[in-house]
Order: C-alpha cells, then sequence, then structure tokens
C-alpha cells in the first residue's frame, strides 16, 4: 500500500547502513495506488446495494474482497470518516461518493469503431447504461453493414466520422479495429476533437498527451496468463 | 525499477530517524516489474520482426517503446549479455528468448464458455494461433447454438463440459458469460481438473490458490477511463 503521506530522505554509509528522516507531508491528494483500486470497492459496494445491504464493517468487507480490513479502513478514510466504529460503512452514500470520484455521474457519450463481433460485444455491454455512458454511434469501413442497427444504433460508414464526433458531442471512442488502421483513425479523432480513446487495437496509439488513452490489450494479458502457467509447471514438474 | 537484489531491515525511533541494513542478495529470479513489461517488448520485438529488421540498439527501441534506453538496457540484461556494444540486440534471439520464459513456445488447448459476442470475438481472435494457443471446443447453455461451429469449432452443451476438458487434455478455459453464473461453471472447472482461467466474467472467482486465473475487467478498464476524463476536466475547467 503507497500512500505518498511521507517523504523519506536516504543515506547510505559505506557498510550498508542507511538512516534518515521520516517527515509527514500534508496531502489531499488521493494516491495513483488507491485510485487503481477504487473500481474494485465500486463493483463490490454495487453488488452489495443491489442485495439491499446497507452497512458493513471493515471485517465484512475485507472477507469478501479478500483484502485486509486495515487496507480497506486505510483506503476508505481517503474520503474522511465514511466509516462509524461499530456502524461499519454507510453502503449506499460511498458507492455514491467513490462514483464520483470516478466520474461516474456525468453522462458520457461515445462510439464504437469496428462493427465486429468485439465492437457488437461491447455494444451489447450492459455496464455502460447503468453507468451513464450513452453509445451514440457505430462506425465500420464494411459497406455491407451500412444501415445495420446494433441495440438500435445504426452502423455509419468512416466517412461520417469527423462530422458525427464534432455535431453529437461525443467524448469518447472505442477502438474495436486492427492494429494497421487504428493509429490512422486515432489521428482522425484527435482532429475531430474526441478527449478519450479506450483501445483495444493491438497497438500502442501515438496521440497528444491531453488525450486521455486506456488500452486493454488482450494478448499482454494471454501472456501473462501463459507466463504463470509456464512458472507453475517448472515448480511443481508439470509439462 | 524494482529488482529483489536488496533485502531492507528497518527500524524507526520515536522521531521518525530510521536506520537499518542493505543486505545484497543473491538472485537470479527476474522482477516481477520486468515480467509485467515482457509482453510489451515481446509486441515490440513480434513487429520488428515482421518488418524485416534484424538488430536493433537500446536506443531506438527506446525512441519506439517511449521508455527510456536505460531501462530497456537493465530490462533486458536480465537475460544475459544479448546486447552488444554498437551492434545492438538481436531481435530474433530476444523474441524467442522472452517467447520460451512466457510459456509461448508449448502448446496449450483452451475453450471458451460462452458463444455471445465476446467469445465469438475471442475465438475469432488471430493471435491466438500464432502464440500457440489451440483452440478445442466452445461452449454454451442456449441450446439454439448446439453445433454452430465457429472458425471450424462446434458449440456444445455445458453438460459435455467436464468429460471434454478431461478427454481433450484442456489447460485453460476463457470464460465469456455472465458473473451470476461464472462462479458455478468456474466450480465445475475445477473440478475437471482444468489449470487456468482466463475470466471475463464481471466477478473475482472464488477458486484454489493453485488455478491460475487472469482476469480482464473492462468495466474496471472503463471506470479508470473516466476518472481520468473527470480529473482532466477539473485540472482543465471542463464540464
Amino acid at each position: 500500500m503507497v500512500k505518498f503521506d511521507f517523504t523519506l530522505t536516504i543515506h547510505y554509509n559505506k557498510n550498508g547502513i542507511f538512516f534518515g528522516k521520516v517527515i509527514r507531508v500534508e496531502s489531499r491528494e488521493i494516491s495513483q495506488a488507491v485510485i487503481r483500486r477504487l473500481p474494485r470497492y465500486y463493483r463490490y459496494l454495487g453488488e452489495l446495494l443491489e442485495s439491499g445491504v446497507e452497512r458493513i464493517s471493515s471485517n465484512d468487507l475485507s472477507k469478501r474482497m479478500k483484502v485486509t480490513a486495515s487496507q480497506i479502513r486505510q483506503d476508505l478514510n481517503n474520503f474522511g470518516g465514511f466509516g462509524q466504529q461499530g456502524y461499519g460503512y454507510n453502503v449506499k452514500y460511498l458507492y455514491t461518493e467513490i462514483g464520483k470520484i470516478l466520474g461516474l455521474e456525468n453522462d458520457h457519450n461515445f462510439i464504437i469503431i469496428g462493427a465486429g463481433n468485439l465492437g457488437q460485444a461491447l455494444a451489447n455491454y450492459g455496464s455502460f447504461e447503468k453507468r451513464s455512458f450513452v453509445l451514440k454511434g457505430i462506425f465500420d469501413v464494411n459497406p455491407t453493414l451500412k444501415g445495420m442497427t446494433i441495440r438500435g444504433v445504426p452502423v455509419r460508414m468512416m466517412d461520417e466520422l469527423k462530422d458525427y464526433i464534432r455535431e453529437n458531442d461525443i467524448e469518447i471512442a472505442v477502438l474495436t479495429i486492427p492494429k494497421n488502421v487504428a493509429v490512422d483513425v486515432a489521428k482522425e479523432l484527435v482532429e475531430a476533437g474526441i478527449q478519450a480513446i479506450w483501445n483495444f487495437a493491438h497497438v500502442d496509439l501515438n496521440v497528444p498527451d491531453h488525450i486521455i488513452v486506456e488500452s486493454v490489450h488482450l494478448s499482454e494479458s494471454l501472456m501473462r496468463l501463459s507466463y504463470n502457467i509456464s512458472r507453475y509447471n517448472e515448480e511443481h514438474g508439470g509439462n
């Protein structure tokens, strides 16, 4: 657990002995490590809400999430006094506050580029609507798909892309197209004023710093899986 | 960059002064941080190979990958003297060695559970074959899909699942099913002797420690995107 509440100064002497000083630093920023964990808290709190749980103690949440109760308390203390000794956390309040931090209280208009299987899977992905992501358009280069609708949203051709983004206040583009075209399409998106790209193409997009890119590199995830299998087999004498 | 070449012992006194000792530890293990970066190296090296590049310097690789040359040298030095001063790295050798570490030189038989859009997208995913993941079966509960083939692989019903895993030496199951059934299916998979699960269901699977689970939580990725948009707008006075 990293919380940037301290600065450390460290000095070494030649025997490898080190010494230094811990200084408490005032910081209201929530650390990146906590931010990275928020979506998971949000998911668990959402499930608790759905099953009608109004309050939960850090210990109970700890058992469910398989995180230590002390980490949960440290993390959730960032939001200031939501937990009450003996009463636990107010699930709805915490869920709402974390949702606000994650920017989920505002509507986000988005489009999907690439109407293949993955594009269709994402278009049909229920989580979007629940979390105020509004599918406004689907684009593809394949003329046989023109006019086909997915969840009531018609597939448009790429020549309409730029105007459509500008006229419909589109914030996010989801890229589910092959890597050899993704880089050029990303360029078009930037020119049209897109703010963020959710990238499923197997390539690092080369866009200006102010464009937010979140990449889902499936093959890298698969390689981590494969690495772990391989390591397990080595340690346990498998193939 | 974390490399576990040292152990630290740290003590605090009441003024926040700390002291301790650094001990060098013999370690041939590659650190987790390096492992996490390997898939990205592998991807870039693969692209270089495809475009016929035989050797590359850490500086050129640095420019492409947007990682410092010194980090590249540190990371790749883990594989022992592949880089030669003035000659650069042998792309093919490095690609092959990293592929071995990632367990990509062995065939991995896998099945997909859930023949919906996402399951079909993954079944059609070219990266699998290139990296010796062999699709052996697709399973679903929907009887109207029975016998349909995707990439030549027929969709089977779930009652065949356990026997099929046992008889066909299946190592990995890809879960593209709703979260409310994923937990039970994971249990069946474990009973049938599966080794690893690539989990796309929006839930943490509760499986024994020896089962390798790699989860792709799309909604968490989407929340990170949304958080970054929201933070950007706050900092730049957007909505």
